[in-house]
């Protein structure tokens, strides 16, 4: 079939609207209509040439929602007309690592998703002169039509808006569940979050609904204290207002450092200060932002000697095809909150304007409808 | 009264044995009878001056075992007579880290430990013309007799041998302890234990104890192979005999990276080897070596996303009054082994030989009997 799609043809250039070539599934995938896709800093990282993994010519896009159209040979677990959410982490349910329950890496076809290729070794997007097109992440949602293995699909509710729920694919889950799956933060916590953009307000709420006490917002934007406090934050620090040391500020604010710490800029610097303002005998600090190529953490061991712990975190340590759909239904449910958070409705032509939105730090989330 | 000790009277010297005073407990203190104390690293770390918070002159030694010879007002948990082991963390059982499971370091009388005096403010040493001697992490064993807070003296069973258990106040409870309370290993895990000496031969016994599959030790010194597969090492690796990468071997032997690593040679760079040889998506690594003054661990932030998790020991994680009794326990059962650790025997007079046994490697613990 032919589909509509915004390609990036080369590192750095902006994406290219088009007409593709697309496969049918073969066996063990899935061909879904996508509804909906947000664009998530992952995505420019590989655009602008950043991401020394990159490689081109791809269909970029990872944080989307659609509707089964087909599915290949030895499919089970969906059906046409199914609502889904592409998983950039799958979830395989028989490899080392979906069995064990510390990790939700699963490991089935990281491989060929590494390399932009299905798990048979090849694409199925194509130019119109029959130029192959290498997916991304698995997902590819920033075009209309996409095929994905089964097991990178997680079955959602008919109900829930694509608009909305596109955003579960990546962001919402991530921040929530860097809280939930991967601090496993107890009713009663203090927490800091560092950087209050697309990540950090889901890791407020995600503080919110876990019952955090103290909630602390750190960004070197004003502007975003009014959206983190709709989200739960209760205290806001920022690092331009401190005179002195911050780790030493932060650890009054929260009463001798904070039981849990969260990095959601990628700066490897701020990842020091989390670690820091860790409370000492127990603190656990989550990387979730991803830092640039080659840029290293570091502290003094004391930090750790003294009880403190230094986590990461991927895709918010969700099983996808488990807990995505639970996601949903919170969402559904008003437990959680995502409407403010979709800051920006564009078509798949002004796909460009959303990037620069995001460099601009004007969007949350900026949401391609089809 | 007066009682006889190995005096540091000055970063860099070696000890001086003399006569000192020593006054009686003053309340919630307890007088206590050495028996006998092991050397450990950490007194070298201060008597040799690299300790930037050393001070001097003072009584060191911190790895004791004795007898309680008289108690302060108010003491209701020993009697005269009673077998203890001293604490340099204590368990006061009251104050918000002794009430949080999470951590052991008791925080009741840290200032004043940390400042070398008891926790009304003074030293009970002083030498014969009166000039005060600093306590030395609460303990100074290296002395005859010694008082000490009632919260840092665990009460441990009449027929247990004071010149094998006196390890358990450190080097023991330290390996076994980062196993056990830290790491808390799993039976059937994989485990790499970088630094075979005092502290890494307990953490090899303390992963047989808690039924490890696989234990490799890491170490420069061949000599080491013996004793530690005595102890429970099933695979030896020197990083000398590795042509290529340390890290790429480790994760070979281990078949993808151990499920837990721990460095106990208090090398920086042997704390990211530890950390990057753990397993990607559940692989934890354990810091129990102290580092040299201003030196930091580092590693890429992408370590801890892909699911390893760097933590750090302190006493093992013990709660002293509380495990220690159990450890001895585990001694005389023969759960545990501690008599092939202790290779050389002092007496006071011999101490600094005891030094020179540890810079030339050849002791595991040289201990004092008084
Ligand atoms: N681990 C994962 O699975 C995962 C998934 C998605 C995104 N991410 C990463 O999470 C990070 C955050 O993504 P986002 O979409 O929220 O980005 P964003 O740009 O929307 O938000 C970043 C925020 O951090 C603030 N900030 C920047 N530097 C700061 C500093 N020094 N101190 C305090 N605040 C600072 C910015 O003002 C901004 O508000 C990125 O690195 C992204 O790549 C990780
Ligand atoms: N965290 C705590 O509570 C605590 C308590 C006591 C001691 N310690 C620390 O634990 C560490 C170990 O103490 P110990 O008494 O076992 O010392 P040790 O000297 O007996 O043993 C260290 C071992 O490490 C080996 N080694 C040195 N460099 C190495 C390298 N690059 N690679 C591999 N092996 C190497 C040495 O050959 C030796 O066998 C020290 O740093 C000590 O200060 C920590
Ligand atoms: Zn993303
Ligand atoms: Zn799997
Ligand atoms: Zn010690
Ligand atoms: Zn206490």
């Amino acid at each position: 079939m032919i589909t509509r799609a915004a390609v990036a043809l080369e590192a750095g250039k902006p994406l290219v609207v088009m007409d593709v070539n697309l496969e049918g599934p073969k066996a063990g995938e899935v061909l879904i209509e996508v509804k909906a896709t947000g664009l998530c800093h992952t995505d420019e990282f590989t655009r602008s040439g950043d991401d020394p993994e990159g490689a081109f010519p791809a269909i970029l896009g990872h944080e989307g929602a659609g509707i089964v159209i087909e599915v290949g040979e030895g499919v089970t677990s969906l059906e046409v007309g199914d609502h889904v959410i592409p998983l950039y982490t799958p979830e395989c349910r028989e490899c080392e690592y979906c069995l064990n329950p510390k990790t939700n890496l699963c490991q089935k076809i990281r491989a060929t998703q590494g390399a932009g290729v299905m798990p048979d070794g090849t694409t199925r997007f194509s130019m119109m002169d029959g130029t192959p097109i290498l997916h991304y992440m698995g997902c590819s949602t920033f075009a209309n039509h996409t095929v994905m293995p089964e097991i990178a699909l997680a079955k959602v509710r008919k109900d829930a808006p694509f608009d909305k729920i596109c955003y579960i694919g990546c962001g919402v889950t991530t921040g929530i569940g860097a809280v939930i799956n991967t601090a496993k933060v107890e009713i009663g916590s203090t927490a800091i979050v560092f950087g209050l953009g697309g990540i950090g307000l889901n890791v407020v709420q995600g503080l919110r609904l876990a019952g955090a006490d103290q909630i602390v917002g750190v960004d070197l934007n004003d502007s975003k204290v009014e959206m983190a406090t709709k989200f739960g934050m209760t205290d806001f620090v920022n690092p331009n207002d401190v005179d002195g040391d911050l780790v030493e500020h932060l650890v009054n604010v929260t009463g001798g450092g904070a039981d849990y710490t969260f990095d959601a800029t990628g700066n490897v610097n701020v990842m020091r200060t989390a670690l820091e303002s860790a409370h000492k005998g127990w603190g656990e600090s989550v990387i979730i932002g991803v830092a640039p190529a080659g840029a290293e953490i570091s502290t003094r061991p004391f930090q750790l000697v003294t009880g403190r712990v230094w986590r990461g975190t991927a895709f918010g340590g969700a099983s996808g095809r488990t807990d995505v759909p639970k996601i949903v239904d919170w969402y559904m449910d008003g437990k959680i909150e995502i409407d403010p958070m979709i800051t920006h409705k564009l078509s798949l032509d002004e796909i460009n304007e959303g990037f620069e939105l995001m460099h601009q730090g004007k969007s949350i989330r900026a949401v391609v409808e089809f």
